[in-house]
């Protein structure tokens, strides 16, 4: 089957081998997929993955279990040993001994097919369509905060970073209750919000200004001490950027205002579904481009552009 | 009066004007002083503070309101304003306009009298002598732990460093049921809690283990990532030091791992005494020697020195 595959920096589109059917696992046929940031991270050299990359997916399972076949399905990218301490807790985007699709250990799903655990799939509700279904995964990461921290109605809330996760989240945190501000650099991306009534507000134009909930999604070396510097004393800087760089930081202002910094990654499939099924969450309009597997490397090129948002690949 | 008083970075005991007694404060004769490690970053420019210095004290009310006067009396550093957003919120600790005594704007209690708002004394109970008292306001940096993370019996607790908060915040986590282990320098020190059946190792001879709960205060820079480096998924670091340098940091493990981390300053004076009435914590061991007001600067660089831990200074 043709795949996008990374091989050191190498990225290209090839044939591969079928995903192999085993127990408990399904081969999903891949309908749509998302890029991410990771995905360009990992291009860079993050985490040295070698494979096939991909971790946004919606699909329709072709081999497994006889329940699953043929059902519209999305599918949660850790996947877990389920006998360890972390799989007893429950947190089995923690184990340990986790492989992740497209990232660790796993192929991914810029691909013809891909082999998703049956544990991990999730079916689409019928009245989410492809293109919305395929931002399951990234917004599951915006949901992650509200299952982290208690977000109160009228609580104030910054999110730093106009890019695909700081719009899912200010749109998450928005609809549950909090005031939300979005600080970016991109007016046509920051209009998104502004039309859904979230404040908005260019970062050369803002000043940082007490703030209960902060949540760093600039992807940036720099977006934490800005994050830091607007969060009040007794309030919670939720971080979301994973960056390759060590930057040089004061942590002091953390202990002297008591500030808690959490940190956030993967979130939960069943709110994020839930939302894309009630319109709750608009992500129709971050979709930038839709490219054809067959120019997967155009596709990873496309996203890195700084006006880009959400560039969906069709295999 | 006398007073041991900083100016630059020239430290000296020198006369100064009595403090002025004024509506809701009381003026203190203080009866026993404790040297604080900020007390030392002051010395080397923290805060670039000038006057004098000290806040951790026992003393008894002198000047003030009828029902304060010749009580035996701890107080609370932090003078918050009483009347903004803060305070109205009961975090008088992070006023935005707060005077901390020996710190900012307020003098302190290396002094024979220092002056304190009424609303900050707590009345030592008779069974507690003054030198127990003095711990008070350290020991309620350690309560400040429990106060902000929920510490439950039998969570996998590591204490990093074996100061004089880190021997007080593993005493406070081990009563709260927590299984403590401190990690130190130095055997002499590790040995107060050995004798109160807490785990300790040296640092060399450790090895970082998935623990729920890491409370950082070596009071160096290189502590952060140790404490990331021993924080399991999920985990909780608690952050207690102040370093005046900036290191180069990775925080992509934070997010990774989902860790939260909490800054955690000065803390409740209640339990503190509750604690020490109750001999629910040791603070006679930490006492390293007394040394007279009049020989001040001395006792601050005895408080120096790798072995000491609690250098009192008496009027």
């Amino acid at each position: 089957m043709r795949a996008l595959t990374l091989d050191g920096s190498t990225v290209r589109v090839r044939d591969v081998p079928e995903p192999t059917p085993a127990p408990d696992t399904a081969v999903v046929r891949v309908t749509l997929a998302g890029v991410c940031n990771t995905d360009l991270e990992l291009v860079r050299g993050y985490m040295g993955f070698s494979g096939v990359l991909g971790h946004e997916f919606v699909g329709v399972v072709e081999d497994g279990p006889e329940e699953w076949r043929g059902r519209r399905v999305v599918g949660e990218i850790n996947f877990a040993c389920g006998a360890c301490e972390s799989c007893a807790r429950g947190l089995g985007r923690h184990c340990p001994t986790r492989r992740v699709m497209g990232i660790q250990d796993a192929d991914g799903a810029l691909a013809e097919r891909v082999a998703v655990p049956v544990a991990n799939l999730h079916a689409v509700p019928d009245a989410v369509p492809d293109t919305r279904a395929v931002f399951t995964e990234p917004l599951a990461a915006a949901f992650e905060i509200p299952e982290q921290v208690a977000v109160e109605p009228g609580m104030t809330c910054v999110v730093l970073g106009d890019g695909k996760l700081g719009l899912l989240a200010a749109q998450v945190l928005a609809a549950s209750g909090a005031q939300v501000r979005c600080v970016g650099h991109h007016d046509a991306k920051l209009a998104l919000l502004a039309k859904r009534g979230i404040e908005t507000v260019l970062e050369r134009d803002w000043s940082p200004e007490p703030t209960d909930l902060v949540v760093e999604a600039t992807g940036t070396a720099g977006g934490f001490a800005a994050a830091v510097a607007t969060t009040r004393p007794r309030g919670t800087l939720v971080l979301k950027s994973t960056v390759a760089e060590h930057p040089s930081l004061d942590l002091a202002p953390l202990v002297i205002h008591e500030i808690s910094v959490v940190g956030s990654r993967c979130g939960p499939f069943a709110p994020a579904l839930a939302a894309l099924e009630a319109n709750a969450v608009e992500v129709d309009d971050l979709v930038t481009e839709r490219i054809p597997l067959a120019q997967g490397a155009l596709a990873l090129e496309r996203a890195r552009r700084s006006a880009a948002l959400k560039v969906l690949v069709e295999p």
